[in-house]
């Protein structure tokens, strides 16, 4: 990682306040209130001001944040205000539907090239982005600039693929299959794993050992 | 929450720990150490065993962990033992990716359930599971004993949603809406929202500002 000072959950976060600024940019309030902000982000005001202090935005005490500034900042700071173009591997549901959801809704984050080697889906586009196939990846990454890659392959493919990925100069990837990717420090890589998501839900339920503590 | 005495992150890691000691055990391998637990998942030997000692799992010192015995007892304490139903209210793509994936691969959590208003989806079925008008949601949650809900929905739409999840009995959910539910102690939320993993994971990547911690 080139900028460990930030912690990860708190880069986490950023997102979540760069949301609510804009809405509230968007709405023409100037001024925004840490205890705002904490009510529409669901983080603690101590939260909101220590996450902020890191990159040295403190608003005015007493009077909150400059929506439209902090918004802006926190979009450099993220890397999203020059804009930031992914690549999509696996066109199956899920793709699809990330595909579709980033294409239309991210002006920051886009996907620009999709990847898949069913030979039912070459020749097909997803809101007029042609899924290719997976031989081109290396080439169209590099060509395109691209520096995020979004994996909704089976287990089995995910690490070759990501491989490719790293070759033509993307710099983190976004794992949705159920496998670890080895690929050294130079690459960022953030796993949903859905399966363990569900199976961590349960905890949180009545069928978990109600008696587990008491042992 | 019930059980609010194993940290959430380490909840997160059980699943993770299930997966390789199933596999490891289906292989007919009796014994796993720390070690390649920790090379399995790419969490440090020292977290694996403080992880496992939360709930009286130390292992044999210079031996290791019993696969079988430690991957039931994961298990249980996740309550996925008994098995737990779950509900998915939305059945666009992503819902649709949810759900082939979740009842075709888990025996633990099952989606039992599926919600949708779209006219031309319901009557239809995914994976033999029909897709029911939202009107029938709390009556069936509640007959069935649904304990899961997965909501795949407009934003618009989350929060009304997860309050008939809450009231047909459902005490966890997996919120895929960009919405902040606000539904009290008694139902515990874990949400994913992809646009601000895409997002987040555009800092770890040059387009975000170099100079930020020289500044």
């Amino acid at each position: 990682m080139r900028k460990p000072k930030i912690p990860e959950a708190a880069i986490k976060r950023l997102p979540v306040y760069l949301r609510v600024l804009e809405e509230t940019a968007s709405a023409d309030i100037r001024i925004i209130s840490s205890a705002e902000l904490a009510d529409k982000t669901g983080f603690s005001p101590e939260q909101i001001r220590k996450d902020l202090a890191y990159f040295g935005a403190f608003g005015t005490r007493g009077v909150g944040y400059d929506t439209m500034l902090l918004s802006r900042r926190i979009a450099r700071i993220l890397g999203l205000h020059q804009g930031v173009k992914a690549a999509l591997v696996g066109a199956g549901h899920l793709g699809y539907a990330l595909a579709r959801y980033s294409i239309s809704r991210h002006k920051d984050v886009t996907i620009t090239a999709i990847f898949d080697n069913d030979p039912s889906k070459l020749g097909t586009s997803i809101m007029d982005v042609p899924i290719q196939p997976i031989a081109n990846l290396v080439d169209v990454v590099k060509a395109q600039g691209i520096k995020i890659g979004i994996l909704t392959v089976p287990a089995s493919e995910a690490q070759g693929i990501a491989e490719m990925l790293q070759a033509g100069g993307v710099e983190a990837i976004l794992n949705f299959a159920p496998a670890k990717l080895r690929l050294g420090e130079a690459v960022f890589v953030q796993n949903i794993d859905l399966t363990i998501e569900l199976q961590s839900l349960a905890y949180y339920t009545s069928a978990s050992e109600e008696t587990l503590h008491a042992e």
